[in-house]
């Protein structure tokens, strides 16, 4: 049994790493902190976790959390930062599923994110936690950036078409729209039902804070710099992402089908849906599944790829998990291998 | 493993089944039945089990389900009693979802439900699945009436107080709400989202066909006769019902949370939640968990239990793998002990 | 033209009061006040209200409101009681949406609000806003205290049954319902889309602040004290309440149907459903209407009253409306004619 | 007051022209059709039109339709053609809103619709009712053909820019969202709450209906023809269109903000939203508005611009009263002068 200890409770993503740990037989969650309900017990705050936590959340501080094998950072950015250093010292692996240690670029990271970076040192040595491109590197990381939710459906969506040079990179499009549970667990107007409800709307079309992760990656990918344009909407819904991924190709004798089948063919959580489908977001609720298709509208030179995640679940906490799995190399898929709740 | 067989397997109910058996280690699903999409993959009509099913809907005959050792009757009412007697009498266990085997006088199954019963020879034989009152006979059964949604939120919000004689039972009250797939996945105006979306109404005030299996079932726990008013409403979201249940205290001197309590204490899918609880639907989202809580307001002599199911879970196909546990002596949690998905 | 002020124009009723008056011929808004938002234009706060309302944010003070022949205050609470008095001394008349003046017994006001009561002396002059059971009383009111959403929607079912004397009062229950828009437009964990979405839980079953102004009005109904169980609950959908009403028959052969139609034969706001029928929120959605449909389950003594309205609209900001109509000697339905946005 | 017919008077787009039209001084609805609920009175199908019509279904046939001045079909395609005929000589005005008279060439309409076209020889004449460009055709037109939802939003973002020549109209992107309305009221099991609800998908990737209506009238724009992908998405609400709108820019020294303002100066529907904005369908639900912000991410090559309307008002009835209105001189604005519903 690994020892895990959670850092951030009480966020989505921290209830969300309680509910799938607590189904997962080869993990103890040990230690779950909140400054704000510390000595509350976890089901009582989150009565679906009745019968399956006893725990009660702790102070967030290093001492609490040294017993652990693995410690995971639910919490808003800025945070891991401060205490990642001294957890990996001591021998204990850490995967922040905050966007602290994402960019490789400190300038880029202070840019987007404000004030000074507390442990630029870690930068290049933390991993970025999208299996499906750094498997090798996460078996001996110890220290997981675990991707962010729009840059995993997106990056799943484009990488068959950027490994391959299919497509121009020049004018990306990424048309991605989210459930509201994206925006975490924090009281505000803009959350409220009343706001998002029976409404549908783009936000940070001038500059989302995923931008350059998902840039960085991309052109991780592509071996070159890419130009993209990436434009996120919220969904009155509370999980799920649909990114509708936009490429002109260079070559369009490829056959689109058989290049994501062929590429996705080994991977456990990418699933290729047949030619001709419209993923929905329904149907990879709760689980740690991306389901793609890849269209050509009127045969044209447009690409037309739709890549569905549950942000919580591939978009966090279950990738999160993914990595957990493969630091201890646990077969990859254990306690991951929950059916899509449809409806 | 156990081999089982679903008649109707395109419903909410059927496909239930399927996601849940998809998780259970102990059984094997070798048949799925359905007229309509006979030869399609299921996997195809059902994207969320890509992956877990490779089965193709075969045509609902007897011969197909005779090498299965347990059926499960997904079906609309008034089929399983054209199939049931053929395959008990071949020693098939059979598990029906439906209603066609609940009403122990046929006179009011024909009153409610229309038409004359196939089976009515089998009715006596029937055994009421829930499992928290009948337990000992579902283990011997060879016919399981798998409780309706409405019925098994209201029954175990109201066993306690009938069993223990705190209640006039002459003028019960429930209040009960139901999330949209309680109606079934049959295409009609009424079930559209733009009919039931952003709205809130009653139906059925006059009679609605759980009427007469709850007060059956309440009449059987108290011992005589009781009188039900019966309300539902449709709430506009998915899964989920929320019983309200008012009754008048014989005695109030009574301790309701610890009759409560006590009456619980050792059922693995029923949870009396601490005092001065609310009980919400989407904490039990996607499991075979009944959360209750129990109030007095104003300290009066109106007690008011609120309980909440799944209803395609507790309230149907959750329960039908329970009552199949018991039958088949597993252990009576195997392939339900999910977390709720919240959010 | 009536001169009118909004006190408190950020929270829904407040923008619901500018969206109904920016469509009444007989009224122009000339001050809106918020201490939070002040300076700011209200159509950038509201871009619904573009080209209709080209004010201001302004400080909420009387100086600024002593100009308005009527002031609404939209105020949370404790907020009313500190201006009405100046207001009322200057000629101004006060509708106030919130609960300062709606109790006549300042004891019990201070038991469910909490604190001080700033102003006890003017609870006597207050009138009760409900136009139909109020009318006279309300063309003269220089002080309206504008009914609560639930007592609208609960009073307005229970009425002709307690005029008539037709019912035990003893044991009234109602169950009620309501759109999230109803706790108002305040950052809260528990209002926000993913932990209301997709869910349905009662609260303060135990006590809700609706419940002594409903015991008090029901109780100058019927003429003498009426005892009433209440139980709210929250619906995922932005507007609506939804009362489900019941309550013993004193008398079996009372026509009904006849009663109800006859009782509200003459208002213009409150709309009795054919027999038979059960009310839909969406019917009402934007509108100053109740719809109203009673039943006798199994025709037994039971008498079950069905009573749906918009919480903002005839639970608020149009009822506010409809009594200022009345004040002003105004058709009643100026500005009030909607027909309610199905779908 | 102008004597009209609704022919499909229980589709969508049927129910909200009544109810647009019912609060309309000018115009007086003497017929509405349905053969399916003919007989029946119009408000006990649509309870919301209770006090404000009191009309019952007849029969479509010209005859009943002949003493309208004018009448318009919210029919299912491939009806209008049938008896448009008949009525333009009969001096009736028609206007239709569904797609049979929208496209000139009818080898394309026979593409996409199936079928032959029973009234080719109206196509030329047939006026298309987009009033921000057929503004002086429509006013002495006899025929209009009413825009599609998915048409109105796209071309309003793109008109200004298509206008000046600003973008390369080679790959244009139009990535559109709608709420489940859009599909009209019929019964299927793909618009149902438990499939559309809590669930975001794209559909119809490889072609869509509306994609060719919408070249037309972009190519028509431009003076040349114009390239376009057009993703269409379902949203889980009711009513709404986002669309989401690339195209790549010529000139990056236009002020795109000044041309999209000037462009609308005039148009009392087209509301161009200040610099930053990100319209919001629930601003503009229930009203006959357009709103629009034009952005230029990260001061770019891309511009993206975000359109919304209410795809049953400005996508439809609205903008068929709007037409209405121009055709019969009217105020354009009269009985469509609503404040969007909020919240």
């Amino acid at each position: 049994m690994i020892k895990a200890g959670i850092v951030g409770g009480t966020g989505y993503t921290g209830v969300e790493l309680l509910r799938l740990l607590a189904m997962h037989s080869g993990v103890q969650v040990q230690v779950v902190t909140s400054r704000a309900e510390k000595g509350l017990r976890v089901d009582s705050v989150y009565p679906n976790l009745r019968g399956f936590n006893e725990l009660c959340f702790s102070e967030p501080t290093v001492d609490n959390l040294l017993g652990c094998e693995v410690v995971f950072f639910a919490t808003p950015n800025a945070t891991a930062m401060h205490m990642a250093k001294q957890l990996i010292a001591a021998g204990v692996k850490v995967i922040d599923l905050s966007a602290d240690f994402r960019l490789k670029d400190v300038s880029v990271w202070q840019h987007w994110y404000g004030g000074e970076h507390a442990c630029p040192e870690l930068l290049e040595q933390a991993v970025y936690g999208l299996p499906e491109t750094n498997r090798e590197a996460i078996k001996t990381a110890s220290l997981i950036a675990n991707p962010g939710c729009y840059p995993t459906a997106i990056q799943l969506g484009y990488l068959p078409l950027l490994k391959s040079k299919a497509i121009d990179t020049s004018t990306l499009i990424a048309d991605a729209k989210s459930g509201v549970s994206g925006a975490g667990r924090s009281a505000s107007v803009a959350a409220m039902m009343s706001e998002t409800g029976e409404s549908f709307k783009a936000y940070g079309v001038h500059g989302h804070r995923h931008l350059p992760e998902i840039s960085q990656e991309l052109t991780t990918a592509a071996g070159y710099s890419v130009s993209l344009t990436f434009t996120p909407h919220l969904v009155p819904m509370i999980r799920g992402i649909h990114a509708t991924l936009y490429a002109q190709l260079i070559d369009t004798s490829v056959d689109l089908q058989a290049l994501f089948e062929t590429f996705y063919a080994n991977e456990p959580f990418v699933d290729v849906l047949p030619a001709g489908s419209h993923p929905d977001t329904g149907d990879v609720r709760g689980t740690n599944r991306c389901q793609i298709a890849v269209h050509r509208p009127q045969g044209g030179k447009i690409v037309t790829v739709l890549s569905v995640i549950d942000n919580l679940v591939k978009g966090a906490s279950g990738q999160a998990i993914h990595n957990m799995n493969i630091m201890f190399g646990l077969d990859e898929c254990a306690g991951l291998n929950h059916v899509g709740l449809y409806p």
